[in-house]
């Protein structure tokens, strides 16, 4: 059995720089069309030359494969009209981080409060530039994302024309804001839509599964794969994939990310298969993100079949999920 | 200031076996004047040979120290009548696991039922001897506990004149169930009282802080300080220290367990002083032990110091908690 996805996105998407970007980005530039790109570089991309200068490292990152990084700037409270305006042809979303709540996260907004941002969200709303945003309180671990729903709520009812992403969802009660408000949307992680905390510390602990936001319950998980799998219109595939060094994980204290890259395409067939709902995958996959954010992308056909495929231990110096498993989809050509 | 606790006791220790034995238990010979042993050995300990062989070893273990190791059998189905009358002057409690919950519990029970129990647990009522129970459903991981309650509920209640021990609880539920059986009683652990989920997966991944059962929500560790604190008469201190070398923590797949042994006193004492509880540390660490069990330890006068420390980076091969950061008690001598 084959299916044929036409210009796959990834709406969610680290690559890192150096060495890293190196790495990764010619894996995901094989079976990707396009991708956002995240800006939490050290130290952020808060500037239009730091914008092309990333986009133009990976492209020389990715050689000739055909793939489109959407570069994002880092939020800043600073930005104005005039920044906006300058800014707008570059960028494709603007990436909102809560100070300190995940990787290279340090200088975020230390107050998400409608109010006080309210000169650059007014001018991203006019500009109709997305608002992306990493949706967590600075609470309870398993509690964070649930206490933030507010928060996007009042943004979401304050900038009615704003559209607003809630990145990588993990709970019910996001799902749930879906419904609330016609300008929030969301992207969902290909391990939110198969893993609960159970897999990240329920056996032995997994530091190759732990991630932010971290795995939730069951009746959440069910929750994402049930606007995924049906393709809800709101929704859109971000792997939230974030490489890290191996010994950047495998260790005391470990880095939060999974690497799921280049098996996203195949697991997303399986899963979707594995559910009686192949015919949604090319919607979740590129066509509600091309119309969330009015998008054309390169064209580019992704062949996958139904075939036994071991995932690779590493990639680089990077562990990839179900790394020397063997998952039943493969990546049969691309063109 | 300084405080002296009279023969405190561990009433829930795992000090393994062959070079970890030798490296662990004279730390907890040291400061405690007695200690439950544990008995998931591989093979577990179901006979009084292997009871008296494994004391032997540990007697051996500690060198000169003045500590009694009071020894437990790992539960099984098939323990009758003449087998535990014979088994009776050897051991403190019975330990009963549900199989594969934790470390080495492979050969634990199915399914924890009055009804197929019965026998043992009669006998076990009969002779006075305690049951020792790890309570987790194999549900998701947050859950597990909280499931388990029911089952203490309906042997408590099936069995009213068996002492049953709430191993290592961690949650409000099993706090609540102290009050509803009078012969449910609980140990608590240091890490319990001192972290969440939050200090194991909120920030960096924390594998020396990854236990089972897993650390709970702040309202569970609310609730484990009340009844800690207060030295409710139905608590007892029990470090459930469990030792792993360092490589089994920090790796893909990181063993269950936090080291706690050397430090547990210290640490008690400053938490106790921190709230202003002091006086109530030598009844949870040793006094409620003595009546729960029906025992006389052995005399060991520990005195405890408000005076800082610094915790070794390793003990062995085995990080404790704390490693390399320093506390503000120590131990200033024991005799």
């Amino acid at each position: 059995m084959q299916l044929t996805l036409n210009s796959p996105l990834d709406m969610h998407l680290h690559l890192r720089d150096g060495e890293m970007l190196r790495t990764v980005a010619p894996l995901s530039a094989h079976s990707f069309a396009a991708a956002i790109i995240m800006p939490n570089l050290v130290p952020p991309v808060t500037t239009v030359e730091a914008v092309t200068a990333y986009k133009g490292r990976i492209l020389e990152g990715i050689g000739n494969e055909k793939f489109d990084p959407l570069m994002t700037l880092f939020f800043q409270e600073s930005y104005d009209v005039a920044f906006l305006e300058k800014a707008k042809p570059y960028i494709h979303g603007i990436k909102l981080y809560p100070a300190g709540i995940t990787t290279n996260s340090e200088g975020g907004v230390s107050t998400i409060d409608s109010a006080a941002l309210n000169m650059t969200l007014t001018a991203m709303s006019d500009l109709e530039i997305p608002l992306l945003i990493h949706g967590e309180s600075n609470g309870f671990v398993m509690d964070r994302e649930k206490e933030f729903v507010p928060v996007y709520e009042d943004l979401a009812q304050k900038f009615p024309d704003l559209k607003i992403v809630m990145e990588h969802i993990t709970t019910k009660e996001s799902v749930a804001a879906l419904e609330h408000h016609e300008n929030l949307y969301a992207t969902i992680t290909l391990h939110h839509l198969l893993i609960t905390l159970d897999e990240v510390a329920g056996g032995m602990l997994q530091p190759h599964l732990f991630c932010k936001p971290i795995a939730k319950r069951p009746e959440d998980r069910e929750a994402l794969l049930s606007v995924a799998l049906s393709a809800h219109p709101k929704v859109m595939f971000g792997s939230d994939s974030a490489p890290h060094p191996q010994y950047a994980k495998e260790n005391c204290g470990c880095a939060a990310g999974v690497f799921t890259a280049p098996i996203a395409l195949p697991v997303l067939a399986q899963l979707f298969d594995t559910h009686g709902k192949l015919d949604n995958l090319q919607t979740f996959v590129s066509d509600n993100a091309q119309r969330i954010y009015n998008y054309t992308p390169p064209q580019k056909s992704v062949v996958l079949e139904k075939k036994a495929f071991t995932v690779p231990e590493k990639y680089g110096n990077v562990v990839p999920m179900y790394a020397g498993e063997e998952i039943g989809w493969c990546i049969q050509s691309v063109s």
